[in-house]
């Protein structure tokens, strides 16, 4: 068995910031498929595998090479049946889709902010580079002053919350009474925040707190990694 | 064959205005069963069969009787197999529950603003009286208060179309390439606004627009009603 999962991190060697690579992560939890995590800097995600690549997460499964962590899932899906599903039927695949829409348009602006300075601190020196030309041409002002933003954010996050915590009152996971991919697409998307902001993402009592620290279980136990936060 | 689906109407007898309502009608459209809309007022609601009654949808179907959409839902995927399914495998039951989750917490509040001078201009006078007395409970003042918001909380609204939008790019459906119960839900938030808001809901190259013409067209022609809007 080679299977080996590359993925943005920190100078620590340790810090895996990526939402995409940590769905990935959580859904070789859920089907307990074992694997070498390999941390890559901005600059060498050109050289990964055959060259061909130009974002992570990169799964190479035993010779075969998947890119993007939804087409990794279905990857996943099709070549170990026997596992736990990661998408029942064709409508809750759809559904992970919606799910990732959702993380995208709604979730992630917020957090874009909130995770800016954290995502800055924790990278080498290239990726810092890299990473303050992307977002400020993005965004079209300074890190800094996009940081300025970051309480009224962070605010307007826990507000976007709702639909998951009246949800979380009538199933246990996204996908029902088991988690699926779109438990893993939600959780990339707060373990993103989670490793990267120093405050507590959610309060005591919110039942995505207790959702949010089951998933973790789930890639700990699972995957057999070292979590950095 | 009797069955029989009460819903909350305008004093025209026609217009019909329960979101609630509307996911039943269409649910009942996908799965191609024949049924008699009856309109109640609120009065009328606690007369509806054994009395049993407090909200509507209530579906009498052939002797059974139910209440709640998603009940319902299930009733009839239970009692109807052979037809299409609302729900292809527990997973996509569940994606439902946050299809409806999504719509009470994040659609509902701005347009329990934006069409509260609509519905109470639809309704007669008796059920007028009991819709301004529950609402400016709620909201705290006056309907006339509360519409002054609504132009302000259509922009909102509009906004929050946006994880829609994007995931009508890759599936014409939200159950996937086959409307299920979730297209229901949805399409009964927006239907409840098309009846009694006069203003378009949707630009006209919004991608929300054509799936929303879509779930009209089902239950149009399956279900054999008129639509009153």
């Amino acid at each position: 068995m080679t299977r080996i999962l590359y993925s943005l991190c920190g100078a620590d060697g340790r810090t895996h910031y990526s939402p995409h690579v940590w769905k990935v992560i959580m859904a070789l939890g859920l089907k307990g498929l074992d694997f070498e995590l390999r941390p890559v800097t901005f600059k060498q995600i050109s050289g990964i595998e055959d060259g061909s690549f130009t974002s992570v997460p990169v799964l190479n499964d035993n010779g075969h090479l998947e890119c993007d962590s939804f087409r990794i899932a279905v990857h996943l899906d099709e070549s170990y049946p026997e596992k736990a599903a990661l998408f029942s039927c064709p409508a809750a695949r759809a559904s992970a889709r919606f799910a990732e829409c959702f993380c995208q348009s709604v979730l992630h602006p917020p957090l874009s902010v909130v995770t800016v300075l954290g995502m800055h601190s924790i990278m080498g020196p290239e990726c810092q580079v890299h990473f303050r030309s992307v977002r400020e041409k993005r965004f079209g002002k300074t890190l800094e002053e996009i940081a300025a933003g970051r309480d009224v954010e962070f605010v307007s996050f826990r507000e976007k919350l709702e639909p998951l915590r009246s949800y979380l009152a009538i199933h246990p996971w996204f996908g029902g009474e088991e988690p699926q991919f779109s438990d893993c697409i939600l959780f990339g998307t707060f373990q993103w925040a989670h490793v990267t902001v120093k405050a507590t993402l959610f309060s005591e009592d919110d039942p995505v707190a207790d959702w949010f620290g089951r998933c973790r279980d789930l890639c700990g136990e699972l995957a057999g990694i070292s979590v950095a936060a």
